[in-house]
């Protein structure tokens, strides 16, 4: 059984999103329906809908930062009752018992965690769409509580861009007495800027861009380097513990890995091309220095973030689009013409019928 | 005050290494003298004999894995006597007051530490000659002891070799219930399989060559995966926690990227060039993997180094050459043609006067 549902498609690489009509599964014994509020606008959106990635199923209905409303649950649901505020991040299945999984890692599922959109279910092959949509159908091991004190609509970015940068400052234990970079102010990097403050590290923007002091300022940096200005560059060589690296797209990383202390690790989130120009070791060897990757966040570092933000009063900077706007919004953000991240306001999808 | 040394030097860049007569100091308050019996020979005696890093100052007098016998010490010296058997590797000093410096990590030292040869004395302002000569003065803190039981031809190499493989190997905790896999079998893989075996790992050679498989399992390994052929290295994929990469030459780190679980870690060593080609940050994101940099080791961990091959008689493999022969060698290494390292009886010396 499955039931017919409203969103907004890419058919191919090459057509803009329109809107679009699908089918989505009844609820499993273990799923939680969800009536779509609010959804994120991912760059991850727009590599897929234009194929860059080269693994796009069309049509792809993007969006993978879900905030809704339960509205049904399955007969093995203990979690979640109807009414419940929920989230939805990336992932919506992976094996459950592999290594990654049973450190609730699911992110890195050995034989590949199924994807919010653009992935097939791994029990009716089904193919997945995302949260540009009224409703969605998710296992109850995969949704999120949006707790109390949390703004739903900027609670939507947490789910990809917030866990993406929250994974790795916690892996990496950042905290008080740490010096801490980020390296962008994009969706991803304005979190990374307030989850490395909230942690307690003191927190430096490295930017490409002059005029942004204030504003970094506001999102928590202590310090703001001009990466473009060598001698600001020199004057925090061998500075930093950690740098936090949300660029994504090809870009030099020796100068960054220069300013870290020894033992200092470079972790990529935002990156998913060749390191080129290429990285040179001695920038490694002569420190001790790492290059690391990191993938979004398991489940249960995913309600942990979301409870830290609760907690701390910390939320996503958003723009809040109608779904009708999404071409423009994806030629905005090509331009990182957004503070800091677009959330559809699926009700709107109701003037597209 | 100084004395006249006799040794092998290169006086430039493109001449063979031929005896020179060269000066040292008489030995400062705490300094130890040495009577040098055996100095190994390693790859970067060659690229600074041949100024090939760019920053040699000739004359060149190499040699960093030195062993012999004190003959004299200063007055502020407590730890060593006269006819004790003791070690120099690639450091004689550092500035002794940096983080790095206090953690005992002199390699990294903030400063920069004096190297034991093509460096400058940092109180003296003298140029630092090695091992390829009769006799050596170094400050005590960077004097290790050669234990009991430890072949004193076999421990030269130890001095770099050794504790350039054994640091990163105790700094990323391997062990126990582990998987190791080592890239390279030169002198530095050598060790490498022989610590990660003597630590309790499950070892894994590496190399491009097939016919290995007899000597890496006398040396330690436990399985030899030809790192050429698609099928050896997709049977492995996700399987190792840690890698040694001895490799000295640019070369592909994405295959080798693949094989690592959660969490790996790639470790090079022996390179310090630029990455080329470049590494695939999906191979880092995709498992949460590191790309990291180890540089020699510091002087506490190489004197744990000496004393662990003392208690699981380890040393490493050497074929024995007088100074004389030393152009050649470099030939035969240049070749891959030594196994495992060239080790300088230095008593060959008179023959040159």
């Amino acid at each position: 059984m499955t039931v017919s549902i409203r969103g907004y498609a890419a058919q191919s690489a090459s057509t803009p999103l329109a809107p679009h009509s699908f089918e989505r599964r009844e609820p499993r014994a273990d799923d939680v329906a969800i009536d779509i509020l609010y959804c994120g606008v991912c760059h991850s959106d727009i590599h897929q809908a234009r194929n860059e990635w080269g693994n796009s199923v069309f049509p792809v209905v993007p969006g993978h930062e879900i905030v809704g409303r339960v509205t049904a649950v399955g007969a093995q649901v203990s979690g979640f009752k109807p009414g419940d505020l929920v989230g939805v991040g990336c992932l919506v299945d992976s094996c459950q018992h592999c290594d990654a999984c049973a450190q609730g890692l699911e992110q890195y599922c050995k034989e590949g965690p199924t994807f919010t959109y653009n992935s097939t279910d791994r029990h009716d092959g089904m193919r997945t769409y995302g949260g540009y949509s009224e409703r969605i159908v998710v296992s109850q091991k995969f949704v999120l509580r949006i707790p109390d004190g949390v703004d739903p609509k900027a609670a939507a970015p947490l789910l990809c861009a917030g866990i993406t940068t929250w994974s790795p400052l916690r892996h990496w234990k950042v905290g008080k007495g740490q010096k801490v970079a980020v390296v962008g102010l994009g969706g991803l990097g304005h979190m990374g800027l307030k989850f490395a403050k909230a942690m307690g590290a003191d927190v430096t923007l490295f930017t490409r861009s002059p005029g942004k002091e204030q504003e970094a300022r506001r999102l928590g940096a202590d310090h703001v380097v001009l990466s473009t200005d060598p001698q600001q560059m020199a004057a925090v060589a061998g500075n930093f513990d950690f740098i936090l690296d949300t660029v994504p797209h090809q870009h030099d990383l020796n100068p960054y890995l220069a300013t870290l202390k020894l033992d200092g690790v470079h972790v990529l989130v935002g990156l998913v091309e060749p390191i080129d120009p290429p990285t040179h070791a001695g920038n490694l060897i002569f420190g001790r220095r790492s290059i690391a990757g990191s993938l979004i966040g398991g489940i249960p570092e995913t309600q942990e973030m979301l409870d830290f933000c609760a907690e701390h009063q910390i939320n996503a900077d958003v723009e809040m689009i109608n779904i009708q706007d999404i071409n423009e919004a994806y030629a905005r953000m090509l331009k990182s013409d957004v503070r800091y991240r677009f959330v559809i306001d699926v009700a709107s999808l109701a003037k597209a019928a």
